[in-house]
């Protein structure tokens, strides 16, 4: 079904699984996608696949498996906290066919912090798929779970984004993904054999055509985006030089 | 894999399939998903599952054969305008076997709008799978494209947001999800042993559990959901009656 893709020259490929039945009934909105997803550009990692599933344990472990075994790094989010909707470590678990463990290190940072306030609930965030590492930074030193390929991410976005920087360091950063826009007051329909010009003569760049509404500054938005920043600027100006008089409204 | 959940009693459920390089970019964020997952819920649908992916037509083709099969409705989002990074018309005829048409429909509603200014780009939105119907409702008249199971929806969110009561008048309403909450200063640590009790005593009710970072009036919040209302009221008030004095802050 899905092939992994890890070449020498291809970028890196991630995918991300949204665990939470809040977000599939329209009680919460999903926050921490575009977060992760623009720090994946900056570490020219191609995030391919988001999937979001209900909290249940059988469905995580039948995802992280496809999803793990699919791309090199897996993101997942949400489902990690004491109360019984919280099955993801369990899920994670079963996906990579190892049981949960308390761990040693966890258990002491939650008896520092809750001292005589801790209960077996505070407990169970210190349980992690046996084999996972715990990954730290100098500054954030509340560990992350890492088990093979896989992130175990809290869904809280507050904590979420604190956790970003502990990606980014172990996993490191390659040739980034660069994107260029430009604004015009053109519709798709007018601008369609204009951007087939320019995707047929820089195939080695990705071009996307998004129509706004609501903006009267202007109707759509083209991006250019792709690692090789000369190359991309160059589709971008060749795409520019191709507008009627007046266009566009702004370059970025 | 997955299995059609098709029974008399339960709920009928869906997925959503949301399709567009600028989402898994972080470079818009995704709108449609609240939208469409509390009209869902109004007509009593589960959803239960929402895959992303990027403008590649191979992808989208074995996600709409996939998604369609197991669920009794599948609701596609982005990737049908004309420009050459829309190709969900494409994927979707794919995945059941059809080819593209031009709808004759839509044509002549394309043409009585631009009259003389229509070009092959605009004409591209006319494009449907062969054997797909288009749905319209008296106050909404342009149309949205249905084929089998798959409703084929824009991801432009006034757009998504406007054809919602299309979908509401062709499903219908069944029994409605209904879902309350309470709130508290405790934190889920100190919860777990009275949610366990009250989880225990409601198998018929789905017990959420979230934690608040930045709200000084909550810690917490606790939500009761299912299709039975009084039952949902229940067990709602039953865990309400295990908190200690001065708790909850708010019930709902």
């Amino acid at each position: 079904m899905l092939e992994r893709m890890v070449s020498s020259d291809g970028p890196r490929t991630a995918a991300m699984l949204v665990i939470g039945n809040e977000l599939l009934t329209g009680k919460v909105g999903e926050a921490n996608l575009p977060v992760l997803a623009r720090s994946l550009r900056g570490l020219g990692i191609l995030l391919r696949r988001v999937v979001m599933v209900l909290d249940d344990v059988e469905t995580i472990a039948r995802e992280v498996r496809a999803l793990s075994a699919a791309h090199d790094w897996l993101f997942t989010s949400g489902g990690v906290g004491p109360t019984h909707d919280d099955v993801t470590i369990e899920g994670v678990a079963r996906a990579f066919g190892v049981d949960v463990v308390a761990s040693r290190e966890m258990t002491a940072m939650l008896e520092a912090h809750y001292k005589e306030r801790l209960t077996e609930g505070h407990l169970r965030m210190a349980r992690i798929p046996r084999g996972a590492t715990l990954e730290t930074t100098a500054e954030i030193r509340w560990p992350t779970i890492l088990i093979r390929n896989t992130w175990v991410m809290p869904g809280v976005p507050e904590v979420f984004l604190m956790k970003i920087p502990v990606i980014e360091a172990k996993v490191g950063r390659r040739e980034p993904f660069v994107s260029y826009a430009v604004y015009t007051r053109m519709d798709e329909g007018d601008l369609k054999p204009l951007l087939d010009g320019v995707v047929a003569a820089f195939p080695g760049v990705e071009v996307g055509s998004y129509p706004k509404w609501s903006d009267p500054a202007y109707r759509t938005k083209l991006t250019f985006d792709g690692r090789d920043d000369r190359l991309v600027l160059r589709a971008r100006d060749a795409f520019v030089a191709t507008l009627p008089p007046g266009e566009p409204q702004r370059v970025d």
